[in-house]
């Protein structure tokens, strides 16, 4: 049945990805529970008539991780007559009813690579700061129920900006050869109740933004001053780190590559 | 165990409520599901150690519709021991683990009525406004996949701005006395693939808010010019109106007061 895609014959397609990660176990195919990505994988097998379509992802989000711009690759075998529109609706019309969809899909070289092709993944993480917990906003916030300070939480962040061994800011299990990454943004900022963390790099460790976040809010919460952020990351140890903070409040917003396969969306107002 | 409530040996209490409408039936109790009003009178029947606790709302809201500023009052019998905080983290607790929170709890007067006193409610009606169907927004905004022309909507919003006979908005299950009614707002924004719907009034008929939306809608895709809107308005007859926009975009998203009961946010940063 793959014999096509074992030999090449396969066509590539770019698929950009919104979801809501509450029920699942994260993209990555696991044994105890749905995954994004079997998910996309079984719609995808369904436009291609039963045919396997393998998919790489630019951004393995973890269980109950949300995305707005996750972006991803499919192939297909070559010969099916495939366009935009079949490859976005289709696939979409087949995760019903899933809380999952594709905003866009653009037919990519074999050269491109979802994953390898990325100059910039950026994340989103929204910290529900009030004494109530969320109705409206549960599953898509982490509730915090003392006062943040934002201004403490921004000074805190520059020391994190910039070329760094973040080892201390790394899942024990993280399987990259090199604790060295570059932040290139973390902005703290308050809309009313809620402070959003704007995190963005090339590539992130595992658990780099909830443990970055968990950590400034120790600062946010008069726990640590900020000056013990830059001492944290100069330990390079994960024990000098702060908490791992939730899932839920963390969003892949998007992933960025150079030229953009998508291009311009030319509607100009949304995908239509 | 209603002695004295009966005998007016009562003591009450205003509270702002945040609710996912997603899973209910609507505000009002009902046969057939649960209602945001049984678990909030079973909560607070819960903290009066099981003695009734009868509330009175602002607004009456549908089946699926959400809020972040419902208010309500609550009468406790007068000799329990209550505080602003008792009040309101006691009920919150109790109404683990639905999506329905109390923002605050403030004691009124018994003169003070959260239907009567109104002066004004203030709803957001959010449209999603792009191909793809909602991932991450399921179940909180109306999907309209054809491009909404905005400029027109906002042109056609004029007509129905001011003092009106509101009968072509008006569900004809409608118990209101008077069809007359005060738009005081009716703004219409696009952000980015989302357009919001503010609207407010002193009172509205039932479905007065979701059959603007759904006429409105008729005019940003093109089957309506701005026009036909004042037309319709002034045949004072629902079947001149266009559909009922669905329940799942709509928000109670405040009820004033004058004065306000709950007063200033003292924490100036969302209710510590």
């Amino acid at each position: 049945m793959t014999d096509e895609a074992a030999s090449g014959g396969i066509q590539r397609w770019a698929v950009r990805i919104e979801y809501d990660g509450a029920a699942y176990v994260g993209w990555q195919r696991q044994n105890n529970g749905l995954s994004v990505q079997e998910l996309l994988e079984q719609a995808a097998a369904k436009l291609a008539g039963g045919r396997v379509v393998p998919s790489t992802t630019a951004g393995r989000t973890d269980a109950r991780v949300h995305a707005t711009g996750q972006v991803a690759h499919l192939d297909f075998p070559a010969d099916l007559p495939l366009t935009e529109r079949t490859v976005r609706d289709g696939i979409s019309y087949h995760l019903k009813p899933h809380p999952v969809v594709l905003l866009r899909a653009v037919l990519v070289p074999l050269t491109w690579n979802a994953r390898f092709s990325a100059i910039r993944r950026r994340y989103h993480y929204r910290i529900l700061n009030r004494r109530a917990r969320p109705g409206l906003e549960a599953n898509r916030v982490w509730h915090v129920k003392f006062p943040l300070d934002v201004d403490a939480m921004r000074e805190a962040s520059r020391h994190l900006l910039g070329h760094h061994d973040f080892t201390t800011f790394r899942a024990s299990c993280c399987q990259a050869k090199s604790p060295m990454r570059t932040l290139e943004r973390l902005d703290v900022v308050r809309e009313g109740e809620v402070i959003s963390l704007y995190v963005e790099a090339r590539s992130f460790l595992h658990h780099q933004v909830r443990n970055l976040t968990g950590t400034l809010q120790l600062v946010g919460c008069g726990r640590w001053v900020p000056d013990q952020v830059r001492e944290a990351l100069e330990a390079r140890d994960r024990r000098a780190g702060g908490p791992t903070a939730p899932a839920e409040g963390l969003c892949l917003a998007g992933v960025d590559y150079e030229p953009d396969p998508f291009g311009p969306d030319l509607s100009g107002s949304g995908g239509f």
